[in-house]
């Protein structure tokens, strides 16, 4: 069986594995104070052009998205968020748990307006801020987005400045950030979005390492006692090394974006194949995550061979599924699936 | 400079470098839905003889020690623990931020007694449980304690049965329990813990693995959604495998024991060298962390050649210095240090 | 200026502050251990035929909601709510800060159907319970709904229903109860209410005291320890009596209910008057909140001589305007009102 | 029987009562937004002689206690309390619910001093500030402790300079205040009060009040949205002018301060007539609340006739006994105490 279920069925890239092993037998400081770490950092202050920016190395992303949360906002603010947003739906409530509200808007193909954002600040803002609503004070982006779509720099510059309007952070998503950036459709570059945004992350899980998140904090806001919110919540691993390692790894030649660039091509090829096939798109998706929509004998045909990740049904009855790519998927793999829609 | 600061200075036993490159090209499910968490967890159910026992695998300890207290705990129920205790003083108030209270008792060289945690139980179980104080739920002990100490079998069972008479969940964090079984001082088996116990884990950072950690439950009121609570936290890894993979390596032909035996067998040469040289203990440890006080003199001689973990003033003004072996400190690394003990 | 904004705007009903005054030499018990509550809570047992009933005295409404909610959640348990719910839009987020997600519902004029519910439940309980997803165990409604609607006793029992299908609570919010009890349209017998629900709540502050609610707690998982609940969250009034006596005096004679009913008949006095004058419902209540929609140049000349709460725009601009009878509107009040609305 | 046993067994001052009356038949504001509340808080500012104070009113203490602590900490900073601090064991974990950690203070009589709390910030703020440890950013202090005893304005001034040094919040529970001003032992004025604090309050349940506290906010830090973690908590009472009103009246004439003084030197000839008896006291007490050891003679026979609430056992086996005085309490009432005692 070949999976395209999802971007995280394998272990890491390569290059990952032979970087640990080399560094194995010394010995280093704990918690993230260790010269991975900081070289990590460093790198990732250099690509941002942001030298003053901190960097932190998190396991995952659940963790991510709830301890950024749980720094930035009282326990009378909320984050505005779209309903299919990744902490709204995927992470069991992680972010009620730590006690705030978030502010569901209606998404289109995973995606939020400025338009949108804009009039659920202003109904506390500009609604005489009323002490029985919550106040809206960060606004929670993916990108690329759960369904694959990417925000356009015109659009991410606008609700940029609408959070500057209302003076609440904009916090971006990352977990599939390589795929995002390195799609054919995106016009978004790195230093863009670290100069639109407050804080961000590079998604590793997703994009070639074993695990690990790099959180960038740009507002000097939300970066004194961080670490300390890291700690409380069981986000500073002990071998900090581990992750600034890796990080280091894909960073350091740009394994990150190649890897990724190269996954969201095979994942063009695909596209190809879906739509000469006459196979629906349940979301037009310029990303490695691919999502058609399924007759039950294509279904069932395709079920013997791949594994791929069920998401309902449409309107129509169709089976909704989403094929994804990663670094790890090989050319065979794609052209072995290609050929078996051929033949559907 | 060679570190004896700690017990988590160096990667992974090279065993389980092997054992992730061979399986790097492999896809498996995820979120834990893999064969090596299923394997390892056979291998930990054979081990306590308890075939109903659920096995989770977190990413680091502090995540085990307040998601197993969010789990076990309501609101307005609380943990024992003493006050040296890890939860207590090293996790930045992780069991306060889900909303428990930590009933700290004193603490005798790391350990808390059976009859400390019957009068703090009675005070309220016989006290007419008032509604202005919580009801003390579990009990938190760590083994071994955070000062290298041990608790006997006695003194467990005993702490066992007043768990049983006031119906509290017995916790045992055992972050370094291999270094506790290896003791030559320790006559509890894992046996006795998995019985004596409600849940316990088996500590991998800190005993040979990159990292993680095994959470056995016994107590079947602990089990039901238990994993939810790990997504809402954070917890489970999305590579799940690498964390099965991992303790399937340590446990399967019982490396997790042999080599933190080793190491307590190490700990107890440099226990005999500084007792030869004259140092006073700080505590009688029988595992692999060793705490002794040294003169100024002593200690800036020593600071030049190793790294070791400061840990305030004693009584009479001493440096209290921590030393570890682990399952990584070599031989000659252990005869250096005693030479230059020898020459202090 | 006349006040039909709310129903809480005077104090309480004079029958009340005598008892009070009549009291006022006695010394009793702290904490709600005192002949009062004791009685208060008899009566209410007796009225709803439920001899086990626990019943609680709270001060305050947004108390009631939030702590009947942490008692009966656990942290990966969420409650399912219609989006115009008190506790989703007027409470500041307080079950959020409890750390409960709201699954938000579209309401019908403030209301929810068994069907959406049942639609909301089966996609966790049918869907295999997954782990991301919190557990909905809690249906929470008012009656009447903030829009003063009222579910039918068929609607209710097939919410009934549901919750038994799914082993949820059903709580219901009954800070305007006597509203909802006393209107002509109401076929829900308070007895139906007590066992159709797992908890509810007479309001007293909206219906003729000067403040408290009566919690009712039918279902006995619910009951254990709910005092130390209340305790945490200090809606233990220290002199709990003062809730007691005021519920004594409600109940004894049925003021609860005649007072209510008598405000409803005046705000039917009212619908019919608005009706007569062609100005249109926004929702159709027979309760004693009536909602209307109307032009710039209706609303300035009642501005005038009435206060009444804005409640935004209507589609096409109209000025949605709440207008409120209480226990405590007089007849001439009412007549006033009408008298202007027949000169508009 | 004749309670003694605490200062809330009574309902209200007949003045309140009256006022309460008197204004019944007008309509008001809801939640805190009335001319009753902003009269009072008028009042209050100029009694502290601070014109930007904020003053907020709430139902009750626990409320004030826990919510105060909730707007003024982040999840990472915690607060410093004495063991015996009402907050630490008399409000089941409420300021645990909310997230914070308590670090206690071992008690002397109630009372903590300014080297001891110096020494607990030290060891966060002059040891690094670790991020495994929380934050002191706040100091708890009772006047009068929950034992009767009071700070001397030396004693405050110091605290206060500590809490400066470090930026720390100084927050004094003032349940009892009156009671502690109108101390024959009292040096420290409601002026020192007001500038050497960041927040306090006026307790009005304990000191005459039907029920509520005045809670006063100096800092301005703390003012922003203070109201919306009140909402949130269910501490805005929706006829806020009821506490308004209360305070207006007590505050207006000075009953406050002239009842609780009358209270004190009840007290005070309670405390003769136990000395007098050679009755030992359990802590040297100046306020309305006496602390003595009984024999069990002398407990069985006070029980026929007194209600006095019982402590636990003194070390030497004797019977602790509270006995209060309040605005209710008459001379007829003490005398006949003070017969009996010498008649013991």
């Amino acid at each position: 069986m070949i999976r395209f279920n999802n971007d995280y069925n394998h272990g890491a890239h390569p290059e990952i594995l032979e970087a640990l092993g080399a560094i194995n037998g010394n010995s280093y400081g704990g918690y993230g104070e260790d010269e991975w770490c900081e070289k990590a950092a460093e790198l990732i202050r250099e690509k941002i052009h942001c030298a003053d920016a901190a960097v932190h190395f998190f396991p995952g992303a659940t963790q991510a998205n709830f301890i950024v949360t749980a720094a930035a906002l009282s326990p009378v603010q909320s984050v505005i968020a779209a309903d299919t947003g990744h902490i709204n739906c995927h992470e069991a409530a992680s972010i009620e748990n730590t006690g705030h509200k978030i502010l569901e808007l209606p998404n289109t193909d995973g995606k939020i307006s400025a338009e949108q954002i804009a009039a659920c600040a202003a109904a506390y803002y500009e609604g005489g801020e009323p002490e029985y609503l919550t106040e809206p004070k960060m606004v929670y982006l993916s990108f690329p987005t759960e369904q694959g779509t990417l925000y356009s720099l015109q659009e991410l510059t606008k609700i940029h400045e609408v959070c500057r309007k209302y003076d609440m952070y904009l916090f971006v998503d990352g977990a599939r950030l390589g795929y995002g950036l390195g799609s054919e459709k995106n016009d978004v570059s790195l230093e863009d979005l670290a100069a639109l945004t407050d804080v961000f992350y590079f998604g590793g899980t997703k994009c070639g390492a074993l695990f690990g998140e790099a959180v960038v904090l740009t507002a000097d806001s939300l970066k004194k006692r961080f670490k300390a919110y890291m700690k409380q919540n069981g986000a500073v691993l002990a071998k900090g090394w581990l992750l600034g390692l890796q990080f280091h790894c894909l960073l350091g030649h740009d394994l990150y974006f190649t890897a990724t660039r190269r996954a969201d091509e095979l994942a063009m090829k695909l596209r190809k194949a879906f739509a000469a096939q006459g196979i629906p798109f349940w979301v037009e998706s310029f990303t490695n995550q691919q999502f058609v929509i399924l007759t039950d004998a294509q279904k069932e045909t395709l079920e013997k061979r791949y594994i791929f990740e069920p998401m309902g049904k449409s309107a129509d009855g169709g089976n909704i599924a989403r094929f994804c790519t990663s670094w790890a998927t090989t050319e065979e793999e794609v052209q072995t699936l290609i050929d078996d829609l051929k033949a559907l």
